[in-house]
């Protein structure tokens, strides 16, 4: 009997468009494929500016107008209204972070259905969420309460549990927003899903 | 009666893997749509470097690793053979570029092969193209003699060309390599190229 196919690693930072457009598709592909989806919220401000000693996207000549009218177009193409201009200064990422984190302990049910609806505050209703909170004013998923969850983001035991995850993901390799790990190949970019969906069709190259 | 289409505007750096890569598909894709390309070589040490501030590509930790399982990937996939370690420190593209800039005023029907010529030494032969005398020993294309051409890309002219190219890319806002620009609609990556075929076929969205 062949053992359970493992999961695809999906990694992604809140204030990444790339990250949330990822997810609107990950699953969908993976489920495709008779794959599931683990979910690892990851800091840009962590791998791009400190390890890798690079600008943020959005600060960079060039790159941030190129950037901006990409997203834009992903979005006209697919019929994503985004409620936020990519080119504003993001959010601070570590509150919705920490609820992906502490979620996964607490609430494993819920911890996608979460994340998926922080996504969609920020990006889709333009709420801000850099403070714990703000997560009191979305709508969570079934068996999350606001309380608890304020309280926890606010804790010392979901930032730690955050540090151990982006300490993970850099390990793990991963520098940029989205990534998915298929059984240790690694993709970097939302261009390429689609190459994700073609090794797990073809058991790889 | 409609006037002539427009030709795509493709820019590669010669030390560019992915540059080279679309450098292999850039003509026909566009072919398929009844459409010309104009190549423009670019420099990366300019754009990255200097204007936008960052470190060359494969001196970025994290992104360097994951940049050469990337292009050993796709060359795996497309059935390409290397000659040349994508995570080996560069040849210097000036005298490769200055030769383009060079061939597209004095031999414009054999510019493009001379590119095409210079890319395969490069990066199938794994020759080193960084001094003029170098480009004597490739294989040239008909209308290209290697004496006048090595003269060339030594001479001021073909210096000059080569910086009002690369001021060119910038105002147009190319910055990386591959770009193509297709109707005023900037492309950038490899992995875009899906992508503009698309808005070829569609007329844009």
């Amino acid at each position: 009997m062949d053992a359970a196919p493992t999961s695809l690693q999906f990694y992604f930072d809140f204030i990444s468009p790339y990250g949330y457009f990822a997810s609107l598709r990950v699953d969908d592909l993976a489920a495709r494929h008779g794959r599931s989806v683990t979910w690892h919220p990851m800091l840009l401000g962590v791998s791009v500016m400190k390890v890798m000693g690079l600008r943020p996207l959005m600060e960079t000549p060039l790159k941030a107008p190129y950037v901006q009218r990409d997203v834009l177009r992903y979005a006209r193409r697919h019929h994503i209204t985004l409620g936020r201009d990519p080119g504003a200064p993001p959010m601070k990422p570590l509150t919705a972070a920490r609820a992906c984190c502490w979620a996964a302990v607490h609430h494993p049910d819920a911890a996608k259905p979460l994340a998926r609806a922080m996504l969609h505050a920020y990006w889709v209703e333009g709420r801000d969420l850099s403070e714990p909170a703000s997560l009191a004013g979305i709508a969570l998923p079934d068996g999350i309460k606001a309380g608890p969850l304020v309280s926890a983001v606010a804790g010392e035991d979901a930032a730690l549990r955050l540090r151990q995850s982006v300490e993970a993901s850099l390990s793990a390799g991963v520098f940029g927003s989205p990534t998915v790990i298929v059984d240790g190949e690694m993709f970097w970019g939302l261009d390429k899903l689609d190459d994700v969906e073609a090794w797990l069709a073809s058991g790889g190259w």
